[in-house]
């Protein structure tokens, strides 16, 4: 099965290194491919970059040439997945969902561990439509921006696992989720310093998209999901976006 | 004051027909600026085309070369209010949230009666995000797309009268809004059709667009809508988008 | 247009200053009438006191002989605004919900400022069945009585900044309302010491006050609101207390 | 033990009859006092009528001349419970939130049946700061009004068990609770016609209260019903209204 | 009448500290019967020993040979509830809901203080599905073993104070709850050191338990407690556990 | 690996066809250990037997003398899961919660179709207990009995598919989760019928525990889960249960 993992920055280093730490757990038989959207914020750590993104990520997917059977969306607490999900019938996989909803069978309660104290609110609205917000016992931010994670990751380790012990101390949090596509990769050291389990999103929804896809099921089309309607469309895409695809009528 | 009220969608007499409902009730003194984006769908009718729109109004609004005092996003339960409150300072106002918070001061829960079934998601996940849906009775589609809304006054009265009477007796609302900034125009004739009051969004927006500016007050810098941090971005805006502010840094 | 705004207090000093103030925002044609209800405690802060000033400024309401547009009820976390709304057609605005409602257009989450720590629960209470606490970040007190604020703004303005900079920091709020009718007119200086934006219930309700008028909207009489049935009455109102009108039938 | 019942209506018959009712269950050694506000609705089925009796009824206690243990609140969804709770150190206890916690011991969800339609915002409202709604099914109206309900008991029963069956069928109820003190009396023959355990919140608020007492259990005073503070009242209470004590400082 | 008081411990000192508790509020002609569980651990504390005592308490209340008019579940926070009131007509109360509905009556808001910090999530999660969290300001743990309070009743007092103190000042809360059947009897002293009302969940429960019976209540039998249906049973209950009845069909 | 899959019931077919389902969907690598309980009820359908089932399956896992990396429940709706989570180091899966945790990704709403209509409250309890009820549209009985099921698939079929429509049509359901361990292998038959996806808990509980596995994690040890403290057992587990392992200390 062939699973693209779409990273919501158009930094390739990020892209990546979200594809490496993919790798790490996908099956036998499992191709990932990373995409970098074609436009967009070198990071995205906000409203406006993360709404560009949005639609960043689902122009790279409809431009994707090959056929696919999941989409991971790389992005912690990004606009966006709704859309995909009208747009294709195969399963779309966010990673703030997959990690809350791995953390949730492991605790009772985890808490997320974020870069900047902006992308906060953005977390916190994304788990809040996602009904995965009743056992989130904080999130918290590191203070690092997404690019400061990725130069200096042992400096990321530590303020990573300094919120991370509070939210266990302070929040009652039983699991930690990394908050950041960039944080890929830092699992392992975090819970060598917390001693409770930390969920990394990327890798987690490589398995719940390898799970999907097992079990045979799809995005339902009944009603939120349905695809596009057939439309006159302005300006759109751009000349110069990389995609061929029209969207389905 | 100069108040820029913008349609998601790209038809233009939409627009038109938003910009004069608007001015109704403007007040002497008042400037309505409606605005059409340069891209996106000619209606508004899903996740895709709601991103899509999001992104839109944001450049059609960065590419307005005069000073403005508020802005109103007419589109009823679209994505993008966040991302103008993080570009500009003036009061943004989105006609889902004044619908909402002006029908809460009239009765004690009110109905949404929108267009088609598949919006009605949409504008669930906008109120609940914007702390409204406590009082919201229920939100009800009338079955017809926005376009049709457009072309047939009459039987978009018809259709939206029918789910307002049975939102009254059966969800026990108090109060109707009008969910699609298509509608703008019909309060009155609805009104007529079931004895409650009806709040339509875009005018609705204006005097509380026109109510912030007036006390003074802007969107608030110190967190969630802080301005975007200074990034490399890639190939945005395209070329042949109408814009020429940059992201503040 | 006319605007009643009813002190909740029985103190004459205090409804000049809601009074003075309310007309900085009013606009030109609409009068501003004051009014201190015949009968109470000269300032409210508490249940008991609450209940009867609920009464109180139905009275006042009732006898007040010339026609007017809308009602605004100026005390902070009183009972009392779903009487008003039976017994009138006009508009009714309790600065409460006036303050958190125009609050919400500004900031993701606001904090209100009151006076007293006993006030604190009746300002929560009335929040809630208002549907406008999802995004309150807290309700702290000053320390202040009501008539310790009249007497002393500037220990006012201290005690209030000390209690917004706390909601900002550590219950991560992004606006500030002041929670007390006797507050009104410090917002501009606690504007300065906390750089957030600052909501005066008094000066929102009447915007808001004048945008239902102008809107040409009424309370909804459906159901909650309905006219009081015909009754007999016993004892009331009392002799000495300034009415003239009778329950409407 | 003495346990003051006092009705919200000014109607005596009424008031004779909840004490009846009282008395059935009120063990030997307790004296059941009922008493009727002296000002007030002749039956309170509104909002405007519940804050006078809210008032009314903290008069009547206050001018009781004698000592007691116990306070019921004898009004469904009434206004005020707050306030006796600041004025006096015994226990308070409101039939609302005396059923409701009564059925949460005999079933999963409970649905309160009681008069006029427009009283059910009133119960709703009071049964949610009291945090009793989430196991609350619905509450219903018999279309009956207070007075009806007092002149023909038959057709009360049959509307009640109309009512209480869909409870039970379409809400899920488990329980049901008479929703008004003029119901009083009725409920044995509800339950012969709906098979669910029946609820009437004067006898189950006697035998609350008098539990209360026998735990030597008062009002907590350490922030939300501590006493008034001293106060300058004007014009209160008026000449002719009955009560000698008061306001505590 | 006669009320069945079952430990969940199988510890025999706490079952007799439990029953003479619980003879202290007795009425006259009330007979308390204690029962220790055949099986289970001396103290429950987790979930594992929670569900074994769960299983214990229905078969000791199936064991005991004489008629008996209400049951008592003497844990706190502890599984099992539900299971009784299918097996059984007579109310059950279990002690975690008799002290918070109790409580409800006395303060705006109520804490609970346990025994181990890992027992809070069980009590919040009881207190969650039995519709009282609403107004629980906090589920506090004082440190102490079940099996340490019954050692050192005065280091307990000291404990649970510490924990009392910092709920009302922290939490908000108005009245105290004591979490652990072991701490019976330790009320009085509790409430000499915060200041604010101390419930005692046996004592509480005895006078539910007694009014349930007065109104001539029992449990609904319309859905959730309907008897089990009558099933083939295996290897249950075991050869050595004291039970004579059979499960009703 | 080896994941066992504890069926609730002492029905041996049942438990060879959850397992036979759940081998279905196995890795390659992945062996799937269908296990029976020792005591407890031929099929549980309410408290007393889920009671009952929590401390068998408990006991069934204790006493299973290899090693194993995961644990699957497999009954919808039933107590027990977080005593296995104290007893073990593994991750444990519980198919209601996994069923609804997939269901989250495939649509906004899902509805949950079961057996009889009283399991119905048992299963809405897990659901908010897990924090997955945010998207829960509704939880339907077929009406049929857990044997009944199990005996005659077609008019199974036929039974689900009939509240899965309504599910779609009037709860707005997007998804469809067969809520009992004994539906395991209908849910192609479902889809058929209805157009949504259809989730079988069983089958996702699988490439759940294989996806915890790979991730390498584990149960949170550090409050809510932590293993049983040492204790005195009293007459457990009970001669000639099939058990060989201690409590671990």
């Amino acid at each position: 099965m062939r699973i693209l993992v779409v990273n919501v920055n158009t930094t390739e280093s990020i892209t990546r290194s979200i594809g490496e730490q993919a790798a790490t757990v996908a099956s036998p038989g499992t191709e990932i491919v990373p995409l970098t959207p074609s436009f967009g914020a070198a990071s995205v750590e906000g409203n406006y970059e993360s709404y560009l993104a949005a639609i960043a990520v689902m122009e790279a997917v409809r431009g994707y040439p090959e056929p696919f059977d999941a989409i991971i969306q790389a992005g912690y607490g990004e606009h966006g997945r709704e859309g995909l999900q009208e747009l294709f019938d195969v399963p779309v996989v966010d990673i703030t969902e997959a990690a809350a909803s791995t953390a949730q069978f492991l605790g009772r309660t985890y808490s997320v561990v974020t870069s900047l104290d902006r992308t906060v609110p953005l977390i916190e609205d994304r788990l809040r439509l996602a009904g995965l917000s009743a056992r989130c016992a904080s999130v918290r931010a590191s203070g690092l921006a997404v690019l400061d994670l990725e130069r200096d990751p042992a400096a990321a380790v530590d303020a990573i696992a300094e919120q991370a012990a509070r939210a266990v101390r302070d929040d009652r949090a039983e699991v930690i989720c990394l908050g950041c596509g960039g944080m890929s990769g830092l699992a392992e050291r975090v819970v060598h310093r917390t001693g409770v389990p930390v969920v990394d999103g990327v890798t987690a929804a490589v398995t719940i998209a390898e799970s999907l896809v097992r079990l045979g099921l799809t995005t339902s089309k009944v009603r939120t999901y349905a695809p596009p309607r057939p439309k006159v469309m302005t300006n759109w895409p751009p000349a110069g976006v990389r995609t061929g695809q029209r969207v389905p009528a």
